[in-house]
């Protein structure tokens, strides 16, 4: 890479963590290309230039957001060799505690509801959710081969319900509902993880 | 009531569901009171009057949206006598089915949003979360005496990840997630409720 290559770099990564942050401190609608110009200490024209609309912004963040998360999943992940522990990991990295977890958090919330209405949002978005289920379902079958998971349980059936509970879990510690804080909503995943998946 | 509060009362309806279908199909940022009053055929006074800030008109479609679909759940689950099959009515009248079902989808979704970032939106939508909640408990604990439903079973754990993994699935449905559609969704939850909460 050239040195030139590598400051572009350098900015269009500043750009994107002011533009994550932002987006998740604020909200999506709030947030002006001049504000993260400003976090990002660069101009309006250098963030245009990166990001030609507000729209390319979100998307872009949650690329970011999601990439970021991801990556600093899987790097965990790979290091445990038991599917059971690696599925708790996998729960505990993904609570939304204060910080930058509950910061991804803010900025998936706010990119379905951008989502529902422009429908062009939406394969981005997919496309990550399709990696999740993925990497849920190769965990259950790991523990199927290993033997601590149940043989007989349906592996891409499991792997939905974890992660559409995972989200129902998150908004309710995020949106603050009644009893539903971070370690309850870890409770609600290891109970549904011990009594459909885990061998009795 | 007289006259005038009657005309009023119809008045006021009219601005809550053009608020919550403007809501639902353009999005909350995208609404102008002045769209609302159009749609409603009043005057943009007339809305202001109604609902003195624009947090107020999403607050509002909210609760408007909400206890329209509590009222019509209720008076359908009180006709059904097995605990089971309430729970499958139930399951069935929350699909976001395109819609009237699906147009609230999407404003509790842009709620949880905005929820997000503005504390003071929360009580009102965990009020309803609490209400959804214990009617699942209640549904459970009847199936218990009933002897259709595992004795066995915590029913407010059950209710917490049923209404957890229905948030999850309509997300799924709405985004257009891959394979997730309506009665992909509907399969998730019997699912969930064969291999959790049903006698076997």
């Amino acid at each position: 890479m050239t040195v030139e290559a590598t400051v572009d770099e350098g900015r269009r990564l500043a750009i994107l963590d002011a533009a994550a942050q932002l987006i998740a401190e604020r909200g999506y609608h709030a947030v002006r290309i001049a504000d993260i110009a400003r976090t990002a200490r660069t101009s309006t024209g250098s963030v245009h230039y990166y990001f030609p609309g507000k729209n390319d912004v979100l998307t872009r963040a949650l690329r970011h957001a999601v990439s970021r998360a991801f990556d600093r999943q899987g790097a965990e992940l790979r290091k445990i060799d038991s599917a059971y522990e690696r599925m708790l990991r996998l729960i505990d990295m993904q609570l939304p505690r204060i910080g930058q977890v509950r910061d991804e958090w803010s900025i998936w919330m706010q990119y379905w509801a951008e989502a529902i209405i422009r429908p062009q949002l939406r394969p981005a978005h997919n496309e990550f959710y399709a990696r999740w289920r993925e990497a849920v379902v190769r965990i259950v079958q790991l523990g199927q081969r290993q033997g601590e998971f149940r043989k007989d349980a349906d592996a891409e059936m499991g792997a939905l319900q974890l992660t559409a509970l995972t989200d129902g879990g998150g908004i309710r510690v995020v949106v603050g509902a009644p009893g539903m804080t971070v370690s309850a909503m870890r409770e609600v995943l290891v109970a549904y993880v011990k009594d459909n998946v885990l061998s009795s």
